[in-house]
Formats: C-alpha cells, structure tokens, sequence
C-alpha cells in the first residue's frame, strides 16, 4: 500500500490541532468500528482489509512536501506540524482475525491511543474496511448462490477506480471467487487468474470460424471460445464445435465455450445439447453477462447448463448496495487521569452505542462446532465455560437462552500493542480457507439469502447496565 | 498515477500473445470509447479522468519483477515476455476535452494503433474513465440539486477504497463540488479542504458546552460547531449561541453551526430562528446527513434554513447507480492493409455498434451559443457551416432537424499522435470551470433531475448508410 498519511479527513487535522491548543494530545481514548447493518441483505458481514490497515500502520508518518503542504493552508502553526514531524503511531489496536465472520454493532477494531493519532487514522480504517468487508461478503453471496460452481471475479473496468479493482479482487477472492481477471491483483496477492478472449478477437478476423481457429492455434490447451458475438446458437456453439473437433484430431481436448449476452438459461441449455450430441460432453460452459446472486438463482432454478460464472459490476461494486455503513466511535475517554466510558445518544436506539472497554465472545455448540450467538462484554468479565451460560436480548430482555455444553471464543486480539505489531500476518489464501471455515461453522438459517434469521448478538450483563446508567445519566427530552 | 502496467484483465494478454502467435500483433485496429447510457438518470455525463488516463500512457512499460511473474503462470512462452519487455506506447489516441457534457452512444475517446498496444490499455481506460464521469456526473446532479449553495465533498470513509476516494474527491470537484474533506485528494489536486470536529469531540469533554468551548479557543475565526450530539434545538444551538457569545465579546464572529442527524428541514428552521433571535443572522447551518439530490431537493422545497450541504456515501459511491457502464468496441481493423470498418452487431438494436473512423461534431446556436445536438460523422466527412444543415434520427429517419445560423466544434481532439502526448495538461480548476460553461451551454431541460429531456445524437448520412450496409451484410437470423 502506498503512502497514505494525509488519507484523512481534514477534520481529523483540525481536531488533533484542537487538542493540541487544549493541551490534551496526549489524553487516552478508546475508539470503536463497527457498523449497524450487514449490507446487501445478508444475515452476516465478513471481514476484510485487516491486512492493508496495517500496512497503513507501519507507513504512517509525514513527508517534508506533506507537511509544506498543510503548512500552506493556514489552519495550523508550526508547534502542529512539529507534532506531526515527530508522530509516529504508539496506539494498542485489537480486532478481528481478517476473514471473521461478525455482525451489527460489534466492534472489529478497538483502538486505544492519544486524541491525537486514534483520530488521525479514523477514515483511512474505515475507508479500507469499509470497502473489502462490503466486496468479501457480496462475493460470498453470489458464491452462495452459485452452489459450487466456480465464480470468476471480472469487474476491473466498471470498478471505482484502480484499487478498488485490485483490493476489490483481493475481496472477492477471499469471500469465495475462485479467481479474477485482474492482473495487478493477481500479482499483488498471488490470486489465480483468467481470461481468454473478447469480442473484439472474434471481430477482428474475417470470419468467426478463423477467430476460433486462431485462437485454438494460439492455445490448443486452453481452448474456451466466445460464441455470441455473431449468433450463439445459429454461428457460435456450431463454429466451436468445429475448432474442437479439429483440435481433438490434433490430440487436444477443447476446454468449452462462454456466452455472453442474451438468455442464459435458454441458450445454455441448448448449447449443452449440441455439445453433448457433438461428443463434447466434458466442454464446459460458462456464462457472463450482468450477473449476481439472484440472476445466478433464478438461471438455476431454470436449470441453466452453467459450469461457472463470470461476474463483473454487481460484485466489484456491490451494485444494490455500494457501501457498508461502517463508523468510529468513542466508547471510552480520559478524564483527570482516568478512563471513563462514553456513550453516544441519539432519538434512534440503534445509533445508541455500546460503551465502555469491551470486548466479543462467540459461543459454540460443542457438539456441532456451530457458531450460537455471541456476547459482548467488559474487557476485564470473565467467563467460566464450565458453568451454564444465560444471555439475554438486550432490548427484550425476556427473552433469554441458556447454553450447558458451550465454548467460548474471544474475538478481539491485539494487532498493534503500543505501536509495535503483534498479529501474525495472513496469505490471501490463508485468509480464503478462514473464511470459508467461519461460513461452515454458522447454520445455513444465516446464510439464507432472502430474509435470513437474525444471529444473536447480546450484551452481559455488565455492560447492559452500564449503558442502561449512561443512557440515564445523559437523557434526552423528546425531539421532533 | 502509480505504476499500473498490470491494472489490466488478463484476456487483454490471452489476446495479446494470441496475435503475436498468429503475426497479428502489428496490425491496425480502432476502438471508441464509450457509453449507452447515462447514469443515475441524468440527461447527459460528464467527462472526467483524461488527466489520470494520459499519466496511466505515459507510465506504460513492464518492470522485470512484473515480467517474471507474467512468465510464472506458464502461460506465455519468452517471445510475448520479450515483446512486453521492449514494449512502448506508439498509439493514437483522439478524445474530448476533460470536462465535456457527453451523450450515449458518443465516443470519448478514440484509439488507433496495433492489436498489441489496443489491447493492453483497455481495461484501464475504461477503470479510470467509468469511475470519474460516474463521480462527476451524480455531483453535478447534486449541486443542480442545491441551487446555488455550496456543496462540500465527505465521502473519504465510504469510498471503495484510497483511489475511489482520492479521485472520487477530484471528480466531485469537477462536477461542480467547493471543497472536499480528503487531505490527500487536496494536496494531490490543489483542491479547497474542509472540515471542523466530529461528535468524538463534542463526547471527550465532560459537557458540550466545554467541547464548544475548546474549539472556539482553538479557531476564534473559523468556529463552526456540530451541535447534535445530545439534543440538537434543547442543547446543541442553546450551548453554539451562549459560546458565540463569548467568541463575539472577544472580538470575534462565528460562523455557524452543523446539523449531522435528525429532521433537517424542522431543525434548520428552528435553529435559524433560534440564531436570528440571538443577534447571530450570519452564522451559517451546514447539513449532513445521508443527502443527495432527491433529498436535497425534497429538504429546500419545505424552505430547510441550509446554507451549504456535505454530502458524503450517495456521492462518492453514486450510491443509486454506482457503475457507469463504459465500453471498449472495435469499429476498424485492418485487413490485407486495409483499415475495414466493423461492426458488433445485437438483437438489442442499442447494443449494435457504430462502425469507422469517426468524429463528433456538437452543434450551437449561433445566438444563443447554447448546444442543439451532437453529429457523428465519418471522420474524413467535411462539413461546411455557411450552408444549412439537416440531420436526422437515426431508427426514425422522418423525424429531422434543419440547422441555419449555427457554428460545429469537433469535439475529438489529439491526445497522443503516434505515443507522443501533444494533449495541453489541465489544472483541476480549469477543467471544473470547462464543466460550468459546458452546463451552461446545455438547456435546463436537459439538465432536469428527473425525466430529462433527450438530447440529439445522429449520424451523418454518410455514417448511417454504412451502418445500414454492415447490419444487412452481418444479418442474423432471429435468436430466442
């Protein structure tokens, strides 16, 4: 990741200097990320980006030119930008293992440093998590809907600019896709990658047939011929089975045939045919055109005769939903030396936050390893595995569930202690198997994609009743 | 620009390497670049990225790490890896000015060279180009929406990633955007930053009234306060007033107050009044939260007391329509020496392509200077403006238009002749106040946020006659 100190907002940099005129740059907080709502009407969120926060991290600090730069604004005097020549990051971040599966209002990252550097790395943590959580978990849907099939990520040209197509891929990937077409990504990450040929091949030739051919010379192993640039059923699957049958005479087994526009369902299921009674029944097809998990649903429930499918725009931008809502906020503050919890109000209980050092526990049945609910608690609670575990809903507070045969898994880990990192970085696939363990482990119920059943996220009772104390404390009259 | 050879689909070099083995990889092709429609609804796009793709050309060449991993898939033998090694850009590419109002169907940008160097640059100019007119249009739409208020760029923490904030921040500024809260995009781009305190700051002092306080002691002359943390018109404006006050006893005037949450037409209007009745009609109310152009529109039709609006997520991500569908198509490939018009032809008639060499030619009133309708010509087609001039729909050849006191603008230009840049580089300014003549060049019936009306883009009689004679000579057959 390139150098990225000055990707933030320039509020972050008026309120650093704001506390530095108010002598309290170096008073602690405690900030939380998280976000309130999975995105794309998923039952879960998974979590991606761990990997480039810290390498953010490790390159945070102020070139000359950035300083100059700042400097000529006019906001700031010079004890400021000697604050920022001198910074360099010394805050304790906890968060998830990179590939977690999590949920609404649950803290990924807990970050507890000075006013002055929490607030400084606020966007660019959100900005990267932000984006490859919402790209890994849309991937991870259509994946889902594609029962095992492969799914290609294709989206580089219709991206939201170059890294959102290199770290869009990495995304992808890790939620599922076997491969992309990115070739930078796939450098970058050591991701598979694939591609072959565009209309424009097909066109460039006098015929399609010589397209075809050509391409066969080209690559007699790796044959997979575009048919519908012309006519898919009347030119495309007829020109191909042509070129196969010239390519087994040569001793070479053709690899199948994609199409690109029109039904998929009608004319997959025709091109099967003409390839099964062609003696090419092991050619696969592949489908591309405007895909996502529903269009993937709905063409197999129609029996399309897809072997993989190419997804471009709706993935790499998560086109019905492009961001994940993720923020940062404080749930704990320095006050005459001591750190206090802090709450956030609102008129919505939902934006209401969870205050105080906290951290989450996953509970699992021990018996199927599924994943049951999970429990956010204070740091310093301890739980006994050993006793009977009741958590209750936090609102509905009658509703209740006790776990006998259970055990725990704390999910926040320390990533940075005092500047200094700690986590053992992951491989992009390392991060994939992960993930695909983290979906295994939660009930099918939760991956639904239509409406799927909301997974459990309760508070101890510790921490339901400070907020209830802190909600008190810092009531608010009815507000239009 | 960062060094991005490799920010291309791997069929890019499938198709590559498939020339080189077929002694193609010198032959003459033409792309155009362009759209088919018009995102988020809008009555034209705008376009924007020209500076980025021209770093991105003049950038091309192949590092030997990047070599070695190409030769690590075993996909390509040592000639290709050779023939990237010593690989330069020796294109031509046409194109409009950055900034021009553009229409479906219009070709941006126009590329002649060899299959080889086409190819590879695809990918990304579609990535950068998609991404910024994307980003600039829907700003454009946003600060139509606003009527003359300013409206701040805040999206950094929702972008999909560093680059889509970075020039998501640029592209906002183009389409009509002040400022932007991304440091990194204001240093990059000499563009106007923004930014005050957030509610994390208002949380860490034991009261808001002493939050408020620290602040104006921080920026006595830039005191812009958030005032809905606690209770917007109970605390937030009481507390903003009793400190602007004190801020103006000391020789100083605030500037206003920020409302981020809550009923912003009911809160503004109260607020306003609540300043008025306070000696403080100047100070401005700021707004943010989740708005773009329907709420916008929909806040200032009930008479919300807004002087200028942040808009963060809907804008940097085009939330309602997050892909411009840009598009790459072969319209000339040479052929026994000869450059051949082509065309891709469809069942969906939007789908056929135009085919040649071609240029566009916007028609203006002599009068009123404002544009009429676009022309596509044939590149070598002369037209002479002392004479009157008709043009045509194309799919409804009745429907006709005679021009007479009107001047042409050719709207492709060089950019690169022969790999030589002889394109005049803009400034971000410049190319933002080009956007603001174009709009004002354009009838407000075009510019209507909802249900614009259609601007003209036909073709010359000459064009069409050879799209007619290509269609009838590639004719397909029906196809389900």
């Amino acid at each position: 990741m390139k150098h990225l100190s000055l990707l933030t907002d320039f509020y972050q940099l008026t309120m650093m200097n704001g506390y530095l005129k108010n002598d309290m740059m170096e008073e602690e907080v405690v900030f939380d990320l998280f976000f309130r709502e999975n995105p794309c009407h998923s039952g879960y969120t998974i979590v991606a980006g761990i990997e480039q926060i810290i390498d953010y991290i490790e390159n945070l600090k102020f070139y000359e030119d950035e300083l100059a730069y700042l400097s000529s604004l006019g906001t700031f005097g010079e004890d400021f930008i000697d604050a920022l020549r001198n910074f360099t990051f010394k805050g304790t971040i906890h968060g998830v293992e990179e590939g977690t599966i999590m949920f609404p209002h649950e803290p990924i990252l807990r970050v507890k440093g000075t006013c002055f550097e929490t607030q400084l790395i606020e966007t660019a943590l959100l900005n990267v998590m932000n984006h490859q959580s919402l790209i890994a978990t849309k991937a991870a849907r259509i994946v889902t809907a594609a029962k095992g099939d492969p799914v290609f990520e294709f989206g580089l040209r219709r991206a939201q600019g170059p890294d959102a197509g290199v770290y869009g891929a990495r995304a992808a990937v890790i939620g599922g896709c076997v491969s992309t077409s990115n070739v930078l990504a796939g450098m970058k990450f050591n991701l598979s990658v694939m591609g072959t040929q565009a209309h424009s091949w097909i066109q460039k030739f006098p015929s399609e047939l010589e397209a075809f051919r050509a391409y066969a010379k080209a690559y007699p192993d790796e044959c997979l011929l575009l048919v519908d640039t012309y006519n898919t059923l009347e030119a495309g699957v007829p020109n191909a089975i042509q070129v196969f049958k010239e390519l087994r005479a040569r001793g070479h087994e053709p690899k199948g045939i994609r199409i690109d526009s029109g039904d998929i369902a009608y004319l997959s299921k025709q091109a099967r045919n003409m390839l099964d009674a062609a003696g090419f029944s092991k050619a696969t097809i592949v489908a591309s055109s405007d895909l996502d998990e529903d269009t993937i649903t709905a063409l197999k429930d129609q029996q399309a005769q897809i072997d993989g499918w190419g997804v471009g725009t709706n993935l790499i931008t998560s086109k019905d939903c492009p961001a994940l809502g993720g923020v940062y906020k404080l749930s704990a503050a320095e006050q005459k030396g001591e750190l206090i919890p802090k709450i956030k109000i609102s008129n919505n209980p939902e934006k209401i936050t969870n205050p105080g050092f906290k951290n989450i526990y996953r509970i699992y049945d021990r018996k199927t390893q599924t994943a049951q609910a999970d429990l956010i608690t204070l740091e310093h609670e301890v739980l006994d595995e050993s006793q009977p575990l009741t958590i209750f809903h936090p609102i509905y507070t009658w509703k209740q569930t006790t776990f006998s045969d259970y055990r725990l898994k704390k999910l926040l880990t320390p990533i940075f202690v005092e500047g200094k990192l700690v986590y053992r970085r992951r491989s992009t696939q390392e991060i994939k198997e992960k993930v695909s363990k983290e979906l295994a482990s939660l009930w099918p119920e939760y991956k639904r994609l239509t409406r799927p059943q909301i997974y459990k996220v309760d508070l101890s009772e510790a921490l339901w009743q400070l907020k209830q104390n802190l909600v008190n404390e810092n009531k608010i009259p009815p507000q239009k």
